[in-house]
């Protein structure tokens, strides 16, 4: 059966946000139900009406996978927290470095934080959950780029490490399937949560593994990390799309204290764009970027290089990695 | 005995390349003299000053090392031919192009491009020349950076291959060495060279080498032999101090035909400065960055990203490499 597409101009949020609910209470009764938050509006979304209809029978885990942005894990659980959501947080940094240790290469990258998320942490607290009924805040556009209905689940529960027999006795809500990102936004505001996770700036899934071109250390991290927070703070007046930093591989010659020394080089992507599929470089003031630059190079170790990007999409793509 | 500096404003040019010229006729007599010709300034003015001279006398040779940039072995020669002034073009890029590979770190690539010039291709030129007198375009500021006197001839000696027995037998004639950048400018104008010539941006000893980071394959230095093409029409028309195209080794993620691409990056670097000491990015039009980025993303193959610097020197150098 072919999922029914609800635009967000025909959307009447309060409705669907009660339907929603009950169809998510009518599944999973005097059950436990479990879901991930990533702090993306998608996932904030499906917590927010999955405690609407579960309460304290939802589960929600925030995992902190050492890639998120400085001071992240710590404010989406005490925002949910302040809306009367509780969130646990559970510390996963070590498995995630350690599944990336050595890797190089953009992909091997995404599927190591792919099979840590599902297989181990996420796919341990949901088998160890007692949980049959699983919330993901799936949205149509996922659908369209993936196999749709049963076989798409199918994958779900594999890479949960569920197997087929097993994964009979759970099920999968997905109770934004209907929408697109437009329609999301609407119900996430109706939901009262904050602008600051409505509309939220596109953030990838590896999160700042993303941002670091070659192997993500906890170090390489830490310096794309702290490159991130000055980068988001010194454009957060700017009306971009998106805006990030990227910590390259490549060492290009520096001068510290008169001596020769080979440093890092970080690249600052800011982009104008509808809708991601095509983006311009955001032609910012030389004062903005000059002060973006001189941040960076102060505060941030080790750096003595700092470009701005002024290739459009396509051919570049909106992330470097 | 230190050397006499002659600033550029006490400076009588024509009397200064009289007086050169007669002293290396002194000393050359009816002997041969040779000298490596690059294209710069100073190894211009020495040819002009030499070929006076001593006319045919001098044997002067263009080493085309595979590194130079597009069609300048062959515009330099022409140049000098149309002044009446026969150079000889010497093709050793094989010969360099072996002794770079494999290598990376950008010490090894200048001491593997000295070496192969010094003790090979020249060296050679020097020993089968029967020449004794060498011509070169030493300035009073290469004296400081090194050990000055009787030493540093030795090692230029010790770098041609020719040992310190054999090298009483010869001997090396610095007609610039009292002078600085802006006397050998003023010289070079008085003998009738082109503006190209004496205004010439600065460009490093190991050519394009140093604007590919990473290994200088052929292939590489083509590719950046070409957005250095592109780098110097587009941005020929601003008054900037020194500008270049830079080829990164890292890979970003690009879209050629719908399809996602790991492509090549291209920094571009234009800049600001009085003396090379501190340097400033130049705060070039959007218009122009956007017309450089778009000619380089359609010419030059494989790059799918084009950044510019906006880091100042300090803590940046000049060059990436």
């Amino acid at each position: 059966m072919p999922i029914q597409e609800i635009l967000a101009k025909n959307l009447d949020t309060k409705k669907f946000i009660e339907e929603q609910a009950k169809a998510i209470n009518d599944a999973v009764g005097q059950n436990l139900a479990i879901n991930a938050l990533s702090g993306g509006v998608d996932s904030s979304a499906v917590t927010m009406i999955g405690h609407k209809a579960l309460g304290d029978r939802l589960k929600t885990y925030f995992i902190n996978n050492g890639l998120m942005r400085e001071g992240e894990p710590e404010s989406v659980v005490s925002l949910f927290r302040d809306m009367g959501v509780h969130v646990q947080l559970i510390d996963a940094r070590e498995e995630f470095f350690k599944a990336l240790k050595g890797i190089k290469d953009p992909e091997e990258k995404r599927e190591a934080i792919t099979q840590t998320f599902y297989k181990k942490v996420f796919g341990r607290l949901v088998r160890e959950s007692g949980a049959r009924h699983l919330l993901q805040g799936t949205i149509l556009t996922d659908v369209d780029e993936t196999v749709a209905g049963i076989k798409r689940q199918h994958n779900v529960f594999e890479q949960l490490g569920i197997n087929p027999e097993e994964a009979f006795g759970y099920r999968i809500l997905e109770p934004l399937v209907q929408l697109r990102k437009d329609g999301v936004r609407k119900v996430a505001e109706a939901l009262g949560l904050p602008e600051s996770v409505y509309n939220r700036m596109p953030f990838p899934g590896p999160a700042l593994s993303a941002r670091v071109i070659g192997e993500a250390t906890p170090e390489r991290i830490a310096l794309v990390r702290k490159a991130t927070a000055i980068t988001e703070e010194v454009l957060a007046s700017t009306e971009a799309f998106q805006y990030m930093a990227i910590l390259h591989e490549d060492r290009v010659t520096g001068m510290r204290d008169g001596k020769r020394d080979f440093g890092l080089q970080i690249e600052i992507r800011c982009w104008d764009s509808l809708d991601a599929r095509r983006a311009v470089p955001t032609r910012l003031e030389w004062e903005i970027l000059e002060h973006l630059s001189l941040r960076i190079l102060d505060e941030v170790p080790n750096v003595v290089s700092v470009t701005y990007n002024i290739a459009s999409k396509p051919p570049s793509t909106m992330e470097a990695v």
